[in-house]
């Protein structure tokens, strides 16, 4: 039972988890569960399938905007129901996991290529919060021989544009850095916009909050702005708002506001479609029209059903 | 000797005051240059209009986004290049002040009446970074009777939206707070928003940096957004383009960035006529074409030129 509890904790580090992407998260999801899986090949069937479900219902609702982490979830549950034997579970599950990561790893290199085109030679590319996909297509491009400056923001109250910022010069790539206010003064000098997704469906994307602002802004300016995105993003209308119940403690913001203010901390944020110009997948340029096409044969577990 | 040097720490604490709006810093200039004249009384007059010009170029240059205190030095100047003795220049100076402060209060005031109608009852009302003209008018609509809550964001790297936070909730005003990312989010329930200026010229209103996005989101959401600003912020194009002066360290903003991150602190920024709803100003709702009215006959004192 020892095992068990420290994973308890690794889920409550994931929920605490605020300058990670989602792919970067449903890899540390991985962790977890195959943790589970390791530590509990001893119990019964059935007890091992209910821990793996509590486990799984925890991690999807520690982290509500985070789709890779559903699908990850969905499919481990999927995969071991249909055997009977605890050694089954431990192996089929562990595929499972294994697969998805593997999926995970080569939709981020196909993205990176397929990205390749609308980075511009030594030009200014605006990236947005902390997003491992467009990490990875950017220091691509860099491995590819692009020359090109990339600038970011701080994304308060985390500040995971710190994480972006350091993990680029670390590869090699000339970095501008500013604090979020100055979005549309350091925006209007570049010639294009990234940022990534952590939850997709038809009414649009969801981001860590300031995405819409950065649309925005892109928008007025004529800047192009691409979301960098795996299909494991996608989700139904009803599983992407419960990005809306990610609400953290307001003292996070302001831990000595006076009695009469109200402290907002909201991390997540809806992007329509038509706010961006294009959502770059490992399918391709995708449209809000071709999501029907991936939940069209979507089972979801019951332990993770909204 | 030693009077004056104290005042030129004085300059050097307007030139950190990143929280205060232009009307404040005008305010806080006037005692500067009234402590100049009564430490300096006993200079010669012409030494001592030197010592005056000295010490208004200084204030000019170290807040080259305020105009106030550039049109207050400048009228004090004026005023005293006309008389000769030591006695009358402290006099014609001190009177110039005070009429200045004089001034400031009168429109503040009458900004506040002419922008009660814009201030719904029951609603939500946002209002950024920090404009003493913003907060008084705030405070005069619930001094009113008006019962509405005020939405403000923390305005990074000054953190001055903190101050109009406390100072609104001191004044009975409710108050939600949130960081500067969740502008959008907070925005969209809002049914008006409001901002200062620092500086008002042909090409647009100069304001905190974050007042274009602000501008961008209100009119993509459909926002009314005013500026709230006496007619001492119109200055000539040439002048009003100095606020690019404004840059502070990098460190500032991120005191440990690694060596291949450049960081940029800039302070404002120009939001054209066309983003905003209304400039309401002590002499009514006043459009980018009665600018040169104002401007038409200013004369500009030679150690205050461009």
């Amino acid at each position: 039972m020892q095992q068990l509890q420290d994973l308890d904790e690794l889920v409550a580090s994931i929920k605490d988890d605020l300058t990670s992407g989602a792919a970067e998260i449903a890899l540390r999801a991985i962790v977890v569960l195959q943790g589970v899986l390791d530590a509990s090949a001893n119990l019964p069937p059935e007890r091992l399938k209910d821990k793996l479900a509590e486990v799984c219902a925890a991690l999807v609702s520690c982290q509500p905007a985070m789709a890779p982490v559903f699908q990850l979830c969905n499919k481990v549950l999927l995969a071991v129901r249909a055997v009977n034997s605890s050694v089954e579970i431990v192996e089929v599950g562990s595929k499972s996991l294994s697969d998805f990561e593997g999926h995970l790893c080569t939709s981020a290199e196909t993205i990176a290529n397929r990205a390749l085109e609308y980075i511009p030679y030594g030009e200014l590319v605006f990236a947005y919060s902390f997003s491992s996909t467009v990490l990875s297509a950017l220091l691509h491009a860099r491995s590819c021989g692009k020359v090109f400056r990339v600038v970011c923001t701080e994304s308060r109250p985390s500040m995971e544009g710190r994480k972006l910022a350091t993990l680029l010069s670390d590869g090699g790539i000339e970095v501008v850095h500013t604090f979020d206010t100055a979005l549309a003064l350091v925006l209007s000098e570049c010639a294009v916009a990234f940022m990534g997704a952590d939850v997709i469906g038809k009414p649009g994307l969801v981001n860590k909050v300031g995405s819409y602002p950065l649309a925005c802004i892109c928008k007025e300016l004529g800047i192009p702005l691409f979301s960098l995105a795996g299909t494991e993003k996608f989700v139904t209308e009803e599983r992407l708002m419960e990005f809306e119940k990610h609400e953290r403690p307001g003292a996070e913001v302001w831990d000595e506001a006076p009695p009469g203010v109200q402290v907002l901390n909201l991390q997540f944020e809806l992007v329509p479609f038509s706010m961006i110009s294009g959502l770059i997948t490992e399918d391709g340029m995708l449209q809000q029209s071709d999501i029907d096409r991936y939940l069209a044969n979507q089972q979801v577990h019951e332990a993770l059903r909204v």
